[in-house]
This record gives structure tokens, sequence and C-alpha cells, in this order.
């Protein structure tokens, strides 16, 4: 009955009023899209044994149903034409009791040119959970298996969609331009379900995290401030409680014939398989065909039908909650030809917007393998627009944790980022100094607040799109230990009986309050930077324990210096020439100070210091 | 008076007997050549105020003289059709005294489509100077500089290439395929001239390593045992000692107007300034310009005459000696343009010849950058068929000797292969163990035999050309240093009161007979095994740590299992049925044990087991 659910769910919020007894994903679609076949899955005990009709429909034709080794579903194929006009389409069973209407909604009006999000854009990266308890009546739903346990690092806490929506303001004074939520779409696990990864519905919020309307709602309420929506989709894998598990759509639906043998097929992460030329087969189906771990089944994605599925489900969510983005989790462990398709269907649907794939390595060959443009050896085309740089975030933490040496220190940096060259694209890079599933900045540096400091001023004015997790700006810490619940910890304010409060400012220590300001300040600065947001980047070679570089537009040149001495150095500037206008009047980022720059300034020791030029 | 010697030494082997005052290079050409359009140098005080005319001379033209902006230099562009016979061309200047007879030979048969080594190769890496005085009488040549100074690490030692012709038998026996011998041009520097890569005559072999002459007997000689000779050039720098110095044939013939200004202006070393799309034009000059070192200058190889002089000066190399292939110093230090025009000249004129580049880096997307085929992101096109594996080197060393773990130990050297993706050729690519810049490999493994084994096991089955540093195969050893007059010890046997002599076994351990023996039979068996000359390398995900691979052409596979453990590992071969052929009889390379493959075998502790599988 679970899809029923589904259905009802939809429509109280934006659909006609219906129901019948069958599962149909997904409840609808528009007119005037891109994507006009559309293939809607049907389930039901024996519905391959009717015969669907449509009832006529300008512009709307049944081309045909597959069926399946499973006699509980039919794909139904459906061509909406170009001159099809909203409204309702009739499906008739010979079964009557399973016809099913099919509603085809209008597109919101700049729909398919929205602009995804961009290099001038910062992601705050949060885990619903854990941010903002929004909503205290949904903290426990009795359809679901696992009910709130604040008190336990690996429970649900009870954090919400509504929490976001509450914390808007707060967002948008820091300067975030976007937010990217880990999974909100329901996972029905025994446990360990909050932070959303094993879903059990592919087509619904879940109701501990509020409704399919509510995160529509935070979406409108987000763009009111000025804030995109980025969603985030896995495709490799999903929960093992999900109704597919003991009725699969095929037999092939799920890889490794749906079964985790203890361990022995789980994925070995080796991710270099998909390129490596001397890769055994052996090994690719390991990686590839491998479970992440047995509570998330491995889905096939080399079955057309699931390729078909997930892809109507991306474009689905992306035009029913106005995105302005998708992130994709362990984005090369589905099938890479699948990955392909997807990619494409979505660019091809909306040509400005925008994805991420998060491609875990800090090899940048790997990485720079799956951006849209990449001309790779082995002819493989990709449309991702966007990875995300694993290799500078490792490299700034070693180059703040090293003495300076020949291949220490901030030459870790340098080297990482004269990688680019491998990307084709070197703009459309998200960058980032830790996330939900990494130690947190401020643990890695031991609790420096400078180091952490100088390591987001690196972060928030190098090229890319900037991404920060929750609570960064306040020194969140995962001290005693790197375990899940310790990173996802609660932000201070979002919950009851806190000692601090992270939207008044009560109860932040000094160094808290600091870094709110250091973070505030480089993020509203980002926002109307025209050097930060698409300027070249030029950077110098370390010398003497200092990395600069300059971020160079048309009207702007903004210059940082990361000294990483312990002493004020007099830094001459002639190397950098190149990038300094004329007769410069520079003003600091931090200080306001403004001063004529002449060939040489101080900087003051474990500092980073940011010099803005407005050029006319 | 350095280019009359010149002349009379080579007229002294092989030209017809003529003399005159001015210095002229190159000294001859071939008739038949695909590079027929050529430039010679003439060197002499104020020769540019003399006009010179060519006596008529069928399909030859004289068709302008280059004038620069210094009068002591001239360059005459000539050319020489098809159908030019060979003969000699007479020059006539103003001055009479300064006419010159010019040799145009025929070339040897097989020139052109001659055959470069290939990854059926196993190179034995020579310093000359270490390895064996087959000719005391020049120990110490009174024109040079630098007499001999045998006790002195960083002195002229007294080996030449006599003594790599007489040790030529030795090679063959071990199972060398071709030398490559560190440059042996003239090195006329005041000290620390060893070495050789600071040339001072790129025209002619330095008298205390032999001449022309003995250095084309070498080649011959070492061609009737099957060995090849690969020449070591050096395009990027040259001795300060070189008459360029004081007399520049263009003003811009050296990089940094010539000038060394005590250390500021050294190369940075930072290679991947030439890729980095974010590298400041300060860091790209200070890399590309800065000079090696005070004794080396920085050549502008922008200068026209210059690219066109070492372009011509690697083919009279080739065509001279019969060379088989040429390393290259320092690669990418010399101008990016000019290495594309350089490769592609050579690689035009002999279509199977190689080249390898040494470009010493761990990152195999900046190594790759630079082979022949590779499809770079800025379009930079080169013509230089192989590179270094440093990435693999640096693997197997720590692979070896770090514990295994999630990314320790052979997982290292199962990534780096895996990154042969960024290769367009991956069997042209040279590996090694060492060389004569590097700490030896026994040393690095602190003296362990068995590591050693295990590694050399690795470089001579894995893909790839072989390369071999002289004195592995008796474990030289570099302790107490990482000085290079310690790594380029003088070879055993070379050199007069020496207790022990690779040559005839006498005094050497039996550690160091027993390493000579595995790399006999390593090197012998590469002779006549397809599977590793080019067969297709299949490897596996290293598990418990033994890391395993197949090397498979259509008659034979190769098995090769790296066991680190330090007991007897029972290894189930289910995982590698893929390359196992059904019913397989295979053979212990090293125990020449026969028997019927099943399905697990004994793996010996810290050994390497290769297995070999003749498939009819």
């Amino acid at each position: 009955m679970r899809f029923l659910n589904t259905l009802l769910l939809v429509s109280a919020c934006s659909l006609p009023s219906f129901s019948y007894a069958l599962n149909v994903e997904p409840a609808n679609w528009w007119v005037g899209m891109n994507k006009n076949n559309i293939t809607v899955l049907v389930h039901e005990q024996n519905i391959a044994n009717e015969e669907f009709k449509l009832d006529k429909y300008k512009g709307v034709e049944l081309n045909n149903v597959t069926r399946t080794d499973n006699p509980n579903y039919s794909f139904l194929h459906l061509n909406i034409s170009d001159n099809a006009k909203a409204g309702t389409l009739k499906f008739n069973s010979t079964n009557t009791a399973h016809s099913f209407e099919f509603p085809l909604f209008t597109r919101d009006k700049n729909s398919a040119q929205r602009q995804g999000f961009t290099s001038a854009d910062a992601l705050y990266l949060i885990n619903p959970d854990r941010f903002v308890n929004g909503d205290s009546t949904n903290d426990t739903v009795k359809s679901m298996l696992e009910a709130a346990n604040p008190g336990f690092k690996g429970g649900r806490h009870g954090g919400d969609i509504q929490g976001v929506i509450n914390a808007l303001p707060y967002l948008n004074n820091l300067g975030v331009t976007q937010l990217w939520l880990t999974p909100v779409l329901e996972n029905n696990m025994p446990d360990y379900s909050y932070h959303g990864y094993a879903i059990t519905d592919f087509y619904n919020v879940d109701p501990r995290m509020g409704s399919n309307n509510l995160y529509k709602t935070l979406s409108i309420k987000a763009k009111e401030q000025g804030i995109g929506l980025v969603m985030d989709m896995v495709l490799n894998h999903f929960g093992a409680e999900h109704p597919w598990m003991k009725d699969k759509p095929t037999q092939d639906w799920i890889n490794l014939n749906g079964q985790f043998e203890n361990g022995k097929n789980a994925t070995s992460h080796a991710r270099q398989t998909i390129q490596d030329p001397h890769a055994s087969n052996y090994d690719k189906r390991q990686f590839s065909d491998g479970w992440f771990v047995a509570s998330m089944p491995d889905l096939n994605q080399r079955q057309p039908l699931l390729n078909e599925y997930l892809i109507q489900n991306a474009i689905w969510w992306i035009e029913y909650a106005d995105l302005s983005g998708i992130r994709v989790d362990t984005y090369s462990y589905s099938d890479k030809a699948f990955l392909s398709d997807w990619t494409k269907a979505i660019m091809d649907e909306y040509p400005h917007f925008n994805i991420v794939g998060e491609e875990w390595t800090s090899n940048p060959a790997i990485a720079s393998y799956w951006q849209r443009g990449k001309v790779n050896q082995d002819g493989y085309v990709s449309s991702l627009p966007s990875v995300m740089d694993f290799s500078l975030q490792e490299a700034v933490i070693r180059a703040l944790n090293e003495d300076e040496g020949w291949s220490t220190g901030w030459v870790k940096v340098y080297q990482s980022l004269a990688n680019d060259f491998l990307y084709p694209d070197t703009n459309n890079i998200m960058v980032f100094a830790d996330n939900h599933d990494m130690s947190r900045l401020y643990t890695e540096f031991g609790q420096d607040l400078a180091k952490t400091k100088m390591a987001m001023t690196l972060f928030l004015t190098t090229r890319g799109i900037a991404q920060i997790y929750y609570g960064t700006e306040i020194l969140l810490d995962n001290t005693p230990s790197k375990d899940h619940g310790d990173i996802r910890i609660d932000f201070p304010g979002g919950f009851k009986n806190q000692n601090a409060n992270a939207f008044t400012g009560v109860g932040l220590s000094k160094n808290q309050r600091d870094m709110h300001e250091t973070i505030s300040t480089l993020l509203n600065f980002r926002k109307q930077s025209p050097a930060l947001a698409k300027g070249k980047l030029v950077h110098f070679s370390p010398n003497n324990g200092v990395y600069s570089y300059a971020r160079v537009s048309d009207t702007q040149t903004v210059l940082v210096f990361m000294n990483k001495n312990k002493v004020t150095q007099k830094h001459n500037l002639d190397y950098m020439q190149e990038v300094i206008p004329k007769n410069a009047n520079a003003q600091a980022l931090f200080t306001q100070h403004t001063f004529k720059l002449t060939n040489s300034i101080n900087l003051e020791p474990m500092t980073a210091t940011v010099l803005v030029i407005n050029t006319p």
C-alpha cells in the first residue's frame, strides 16, 4: 500500500483528487518537455495479465507496453508530442479496478532555461536530521520502522525540512546561495536511517523530514532569499526495505542476483578499475556490481527499464521541486554507460543546469575523467558538468599541518591546482574543506583557529564552486572520533536543551564568533565579487612559507596571501607584477583598511590576507 | 682551435683527408635523407663579412646565408634534393682561406627503417666513467681541463667506451639487449665532468672516453651480439666551457641573457608550470629559462637557428653511429614547441625509431602529456614515443617497504599501473628500479635480498620497456650516502685493485651470485618470451599481501605472484580464471618445476613466483 500512500500524498498537494488501487510511477508528467517519451511503471499482483488502453488524447500515444519476467509489473511507454496540452490521461485496464488517471501539467515558464549553481555560488551542506528540528510532531512516524532516538549517535534526532526553512534567514545572512541537503526521500529502514542514503521510495519525501509539498515549499522560500536548492540523488544503491527487494521488477534489477553474501561481494571501492586498461574483469565486477553494504543493494543500471526509471525520476524532481542542481552520491559506482545516458538526458532537458558527482579520489586524472568536455583516451563521453575536488581538500589540510619543504607544505596546494590542466572546465569544480563523510576541518587542524581561518579563506577564494559543511562557520568539531555520528553533530540552536545557539549567538565562544565573522565576510563578499565568481586564477610558486594568488576579472583583482610563518613577513611583490594593476589602491577584506599598493606588504603571522582592487 | 681538432678527428676516421681553418658543424650530411634542408654553422672571426658560394653540384643548392648579431657566425642553408649523389660539396669563400669541403655520404641501406628499442628490450644503463676502464692511456688527456682522480667520488675514474666494448660478452650473457650510456660527448670542464651532462662539443666524443670512431665501433660490435645502442642527449643545457659561452652565435642563444645570478635564476624544477592553466608567467619563466646549475647554462631553443642545430645534431648521431634510440635528459625543461619540432623531425626521419624522455615526476598525468598520441586538453602535440615510469618506481619501493593497508603496500603498485589509462601507448613506457640519479634499489630496501629480487622480478615482467642500472644484478649499494659518487660506484672487475670481479664471479658474495642468477634468468627469458615482449597485462587487486598479474600473448601466458607474507601461502586461483588457460601445464621460471595448474598454488614467503604457460 505504499504506492497508494504516495499518490495520495502527492494528490493532497497539487494533484486533482482521485484514487486507485495500484502503484504508478511517476505519478504525472509535464507537457512541453524535451523528454517526451516516458515510461510509466505500474505495479500490482499479476498486472502483466491485463491490457491497458489510453483514452483518446490529442498529441499523446501509448506506444507499447513492456512486460518482464515478473508478472507483477507493466511498463507503459508513452509519447507526449509537442502539441499535447495539459490535462489528464485516462488509462483503462481490462480489469477496470486498475484503470488510472495520469495528469500532464504545465511547466513553469523558465523551467528549461533554469540556471544551475555556478562558481559564483556557495553551497551549504546540511544533514537535515542534525540541523534544526522545525516540527517535533514528525520526529516519530508510526508508519516508519525507525523512531526518533536523539540520544544515540546513529539514531534519528528529529531535524527536518521545516527546520531548514526556519534557518533560511540565518543562511542568507551568512552568505549562502545554495543548499545541498543530504537525501530527504523515504528511508524506511529498521535502523541507522537518519543519513538518507538508503532510499526506500524514489518519489516521496520521508514523513519524518516533511512531505513532498514541504520540500517544494523550502525550494520556493529559499529562492525568495536568493538561495537555490540542490538535491542529493543516489543512483547506485537503495534501501534494502524498498519493495523492489521483495518483488523485483526484473530478475536483473539488482546486481549479483540480488544477494549479499556475507561481505564477500561488497564493492571493492577500487574506482580506478573503471579506467585501468589492465583491470581484470574480476576486479571490474567487484567494484561496479559489489554492494555498498548489506543494507544498500546495488542497482543494475544496465537494465534498460531501470536506466529509464532513474532518468525520469531525476527530471521529475527537478521539475517538481524547481531544483537548481543535483549532487550524485558514489558517482562512479554506477554503470558508466548509464551515467553517460543519465547526465545527457538531464543536460539536454536543462542546458544551464548543474550536476556535481561525488568521485572520492585525490587523483584528478580519475575525477576529471567524468567531467563534461573531457577528451578521454578511451573515448568515454560524459555530460556531468561538475566534480568535487578531493585532491585540493587533502592538499590544504596537509599544507597547513606540514612544515614547508621541497615536497611538503604549500607546494601540495600549488601542485594540486596545477593538475587543473586535466579538467575541461576548471570553474565547474566544487571545492570544500570537509563534508558529512570526513573529519571536520577544525578537528583536522587540532582545534587551531588560525589554520581553520586560513583554509576556509583559501577554499572560498580559489577557483570553483564553494561548498561549506553546516557548522564549519562556528567551528563544529568531531572530537572525540571520526564516527559519522560525531561528524554529523546536532547544530547548536536547532534542538531543545542545547547550551549554545548559533542563530542568536548565545553561548558561542569568542573563537566561534570570530570564525562566523570570517565566513560571513567571505561569503558575502563572494556574492558580489566578479573576480571570485568567474575571475581567472593566477597562482605563484610558494616561497618562504607564503602561497599567493590572484583572481582577475575585467573590473576587479583579488590578491590572496597565505602566510604560514609564525612571524610577520615583509613580503616583496616584484614577482607578482603581472597581476597587480598599475597604481593600485587595495582594500584589505578583513580589516577594511585601504592603502596604495607598493612593492611590498606586511603579512601577519599565520594569517590569510585578502586584498581587493577594483579596476574601473 | 677546438673545431679544427674536431674535424681532424673525424677525418682520421672516415672522411677524406682535407683540412681548413674554420669551424663547421655538422662536418657532413648524407644523401637520401628526409631532412634534406640543412643548415651548416660556420664559426670564425668576422666570418659574416665574407660571402660563400657553392661549386655547382647536381641536386644541391645553397639557398641562402643567415647572418646574426654576432659577425663571427654564418649559417648556410642547403637543399639536398632526392636526386643528389654522394660526393663532396665545395664552398668557396671570398676569403679563400675559409673555403671548405663538405662531404655527402651514402646512407646505410636500412637506416630509415631501423627498428628502435621496444618493450621486447631490456636497456642496461651505464655511467661509462664508472663501469670498465678499457684503455688506461686515455684516463688523462692533456687537452682536457680535468685529469683522472679515481680516489675522488666526484672525479674521473677512467672508465671508457673501450671498457664497454670489453664487457659486451658479459652483457650479452646477462640478457641485455640495449645499452644506454650516460653522455660520452666532450665535457671539457674544470671539475666534476665525469657524468657527461655538461657537454662542451655536441659533435665529438670526449677523448677520455675514446673517439667518435670508437663509439661507432661499440655500436657495430654491440649489434653483433644483438645489442642496440641508445644515446643520452642533452637538449636543455650544456657545459659552461663550451665556446658558445665566450662567443654566442646570437645574443638570445642562452636563456636569461647568458647570465647566472648567484642562484637567483636557477630553474625551479616546477615542471607542472608547463601544463598548469593557472601558472603565472613568472613561474613559467623560472622553470623553463632558469639554469640547471651555474656550470650548465640553459639553451634557448626558441631561437630558430639553435632549434635547427639540435635537430640536425640528433639526426647526425643516429645516422653516424647507427643508434637504436635516444634518451633525452631533463626533457620538459626545454621549450615545449621546440620539443614538438625535434621529436617530429626525428620520427619523420626514422618512423620505427624510439626516444625516451626523462620527465621526473610521479604524476602520470604530467608524464603522459609528452607521449606521442596523447590527446591533451590544451592541444599540445608531441612526437615523443616513450617516457619513463617514475610513478611505478616509487610505488614498488613503497609497496615492499610498507605494511599492507587500505592505501599502503601493493595497492600503490596496483593504482600506479591503473593510471595507464592516461598513456596512449602503455607498452612504450620505460620501467626501472633505479638509475644514476637516485639511491640504488638494494639500498632503498636496506640490503634486503628478497625484496630486491621481488622488485626486479616485477620490473622485468610487467608491461613496458625494461631498464636496469649497471650493478643492480650484483646488488651494488650506495650505502653510506645518496651522494651521486656513491651511487655511481666503480663496477667490480672494471678497475685495477678491486677485490671482486663481476665478470669472473671472483669475490662476489652468495647473495650477489643469487641476484645475478635471478636477473640473468629473467632477462634471458624476456629475450624469447612473446608474453613479456608484447603481451597484454591483466592485473588483480592485491589481496592478503599478494599482488598478482598475467601477461598474455597468443601463444604464451605468464602468471606472476608477489607474496609479501612472511609465511607460505596456499593461494586460491578462482579469481584468476579469466587469464588461466584450461588444463594448463605451468613451468615455474626460477625452479624449472613443471606441474598441472589446479585451483590453488603454494606461494613461498617473500618471493615472486613466475609461472610460464605455453598455449599451442
